[in-house]
């Protein structure tokens, strides 16, 4: 049996066809375009197999909200060609199939949870720190949603009392994702951060953020794994860093036996988007059956 | 048919008996002693009626990992007759019918859940400010937890910058609890919340810290209520203050209609424990059956 999984990210899209068992059998990757022109290449790459699903993990904002008449269209965003675009319905008029539709994130998180890093615990937040912050919460396998999909890069965190930069999300300044993005690394210090490799008060303040972040996600939350990806973890001096900042703040008031199984990194290099995207699929499958 | 529902606080118990309504037929209220002589208490009171089935929301830190072997067992706390009481495994011991367990924050939220504030929407966090703060989600009909239930009071918020109140959280200081809980605020101005009525100040820092705090519950969670409860609500004052700061934080990122119905009192009147521990225990019953 074939899926069908898309990652839709703002810059690229990733096509794959899958099995149930998450073995991706084919993949491609294309430009995102206007939404005409890049739905046309995607059915194109589908047209060549005999998909019984799909899953889509998109960039957003999106809609969400099964009961909103709206719901998988593409919200306000500054890529004007996609705004207000009814993305999931688009889909649905090409593909007479099940289609599932989630966050790029959530998506992320499922792939990771099914196959990867939290392939054996119960619930697992998956955090990416790229040109965006966003994270997904996959829980007794099944993505967790309240009205709406989460938006967890805009937490609001304390301020290192060193730190004078302004902050660089258009809605909130200095929100985690307007302190600790890729572009904010960027912007606070006049260079993209694989030159700022061997700056260790540049990682040293990265750290301290995450850990903050964290934190919250931690109490609120209560995941068993939480797994750090996305570009900026390249810089792989974070992980113990960030892991050691953390038990500082937690400062004991809840137990963690071992906080290395705790914080990791994804284990399904940089495909746990499409993984995760066919285990959409799936699910979508399986809901219509 | 009967149930029983046990709201078990630091300083006091609250028990009660009531129908598959949540309708309270009956209800006693006692001192928080030693666990053995709270338990004999609760045994009187429950030995008149014939329940079916206990629910108990109860103040912690309580061990609600189903896959530990002290589940249902209290955690480190100050109160030191308690420390690592098998408070579970005891009522069960004590009435032979089944039981469940949850936090003193999550009962409150599946009453207000099911017959207050939040008896039409899908999800709602309710929030407790008092002596602590907390808070419980509910989704779906199903209360969220995570590996262990969540400790939402000590996440991490920004300071206002005119504050330099040291916190009173005993493991992070300045964490959401350290900062904003009713004796945080008796702390940082030598009173008692009652006594400050009328120190406009006072009330403008708080919905400061509450509107941090629910700005990232809300990102995390997208509930569709937010409840806020407990003894520092009791200033009215406090809700369209939080309301008005909590739409300028989110800046017009995520669409909010009307933040009167999303960020709301509470409607059961200090009931909202009991009527959802009875919940808790009709939840045990339907479990067992
Ligand atoms: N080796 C690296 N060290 C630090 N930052 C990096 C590194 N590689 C990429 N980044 C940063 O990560 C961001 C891109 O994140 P990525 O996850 O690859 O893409 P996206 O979030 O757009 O999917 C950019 O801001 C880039 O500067
Ligand atoms: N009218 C009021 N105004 C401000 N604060 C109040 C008021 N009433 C009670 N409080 C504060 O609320 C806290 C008690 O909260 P409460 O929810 O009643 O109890 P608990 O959290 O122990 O269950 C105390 O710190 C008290 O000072
Ligand atoms: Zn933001
Ligand atoms: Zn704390």
């Amino acid at each position: 049996m074939l899926i069908g999984g898309i990652e839709a990210g703002g810059t690229k899209f990733v096509c794959a066809v899958g099995d149930e068992n998450g073995n991706i059998k084919n993949k491609t990757t294309f430009p995102t375009e206007d939404p005409d022109q890049t739905l046309e290449n995607v059915e194109k790459f589908f047209k060549q197999y005999e998909i019984q699903a799909l899953g889509v993990g998109t960039f957003g904002p999106v809609d969400l909200d099964a009961k909103s008449n709206t719901y998988g269209t593409i919200q306000k965003t500054p890529k004007i060609n996609w705004q207000y675009y009814p993305f999931l319905q688009r889909l649905k008029e090409i593909f007479s199939i099940p289609i599932a539709m989630d966050t790029d994130v959530n998506a992320a998180c499922l792939g990771e949870f099914t196959y990867g890093a939290a392939r054996n615990a119960d619930s697992s937040l998956y955090i990416t720190v790229g040109t965006g912050i966003g994270a997904g919460l996959v829980q007794h396998g099944r993505i967790f949603q309240g009205k709406n999909h989460s938006e967890m890069g805009h937490i609001l965190i304390p301020r290192h009392p060193d730190d004078d930069f302004k902050g660089n999300c258009p809605s909130h300044g200095t929100c985690f994702e307007g302190l600790a993005s890729g572009p904010a690394i960027e912007k606070r210090y006049g260079k993209k951060g694989h030159l700022l490799a061997e700056e260790a008060h540049v990682w040293e303040l990265e750290a301290f953020y995450l850990a903050q972040a964290i934190m919250s996600y931690y109490v609120i939350l209560s995941p068993e794994k939480i797994i750090l990806g996305g570009g900026v973890m390249k810089q792989e001096k974070l992980y113990p860093m960030v892991q050691n900042k953390f038990m500082d703040l937690l400062n004991g008031y809840l137990e963690v036996k071992n906080v290395k199984n705790l914080i990791v990194a994804p284990e399904l290099d940089d495909e746990q988007g499409v993984i995760g995207s066919v285990m959409l699929g799936l699910k979508a499958l399986e809901m219509k059956a």
